[in-house]
């Protein structure tokens, strides 16, 4: 088996059936997304790849390795739901031997964003929110605006988290706020 | 005149009618929540007086003043409307010598919110919102909840101000958000 070939089965085998469902569709808008605005089309299918490996780990061994990486330890305080992403770039380098920082990050933040998100972080991040597998309230919506804007449609993408969380009663996790107020001024031109 | 007179008459000259009729509100409102929550009356009155002070000064005064001061540029960034309550202090303090830090405080973060209020900060935000003369979609829901919860009412209306911020596509000042989140973890004991 090639190195993608084997990665795959890996990565597949971490997860139920309809989440590497997900993870296809994730792939391929990735690629067409990188193609579309001039990211690395095979980074963006490397991350999207990884992205949700560590998805279906148990939530105290994604906290165990939160801790021991020491990463980002004030996310055990947010959602759980943030921590498979970190995780999912301690194993694509632990087990596979993946090295590209841009490629890492794009998994990283592929959740929560960032400030001052790279192309690749947005594309994945992007392609998350609306691989033809999504169907939430104004998923629609942020794939018209993905034809014509990265960053308008991540905006609409992190205010559609945003609004989970309000209506939820659940903390917003800073970096989400920090990201989303970054590409306002990015399209701003600031 | 007293000095509380003297007082009324400088703020009360700083704003048109509607936002003094505000004013009176913002007291009034303060002075029922201080007592039903245990807060001082005096300075809930006090803080919620000078609250607008500045409300209407001209926008690049207020910027002037913010970097004079030194007194978080960051503001400078995100939306006009929150220069005031930083300005308000300034003023109060200056121009009659108020030196209570805690009532101080309430005016400087009346419209940010900021992490660990405290309970005199929380009035006045409240009281902002709710005052008898506001009229906004979910007010008379924060008005309810205001009735047995502060933390609750408070975290209804910060909501209210990111949904809106939100739906404007402006970005959402930090401190706004990790008020909420501080509020959310303070409900739940943290």
């Amino acid at each position: 088996m090639s190195s993608r070939e084997l990665m795959i089965a890996y990565v597949r085998e971490q997860m139920p059936e309809r989440r590497w469902t997900h993870t296809l569709g994730v792939m391929e808008t990735a690629v067409q997304l990188a193609n579309r605005y001039g990211a690395d089309p095979e980074k963006a299918d490397l991350a999207a790849l990884w992205h949700d490996v560590a998805k279906y780990w148990p939530v105290e061994q994604q906290r165990e390795i939160i801790l021991r990486e020491q990463l980002y330890p004030d996310m055990l305080e947010y959602d759980d739901a943030l921590l498979h992403s970190h995780i999912g770039a301690v194993v694509a380098q632990s087990e596979f031997g993946i090295e590209d920082e841009e490629v890492l990050d794009a998994i990283r933040y592929h959740t929560s964003g960032r400030e001052h998100m790279t192309l690749l972080d947005k594309v994945v991040c992007l392609a998350d929110y609306i691989e033809p597998g999504r169907n939430f309230p104004g998923v629609d919506h942020i794939r018209e605006l993905s034809e014509h804007s990265l960053e308008q449609a991540l905006v609409a993408g992190l205010d559609s988290t945003i609004q989970f969380l309000l209506s939820k009663g659940k903390k917003i996790y800073p970096l989400t706020m920090l990201a989303r107020n970054s590409l306002i001024d990015h399209m701003k031109g600031r």
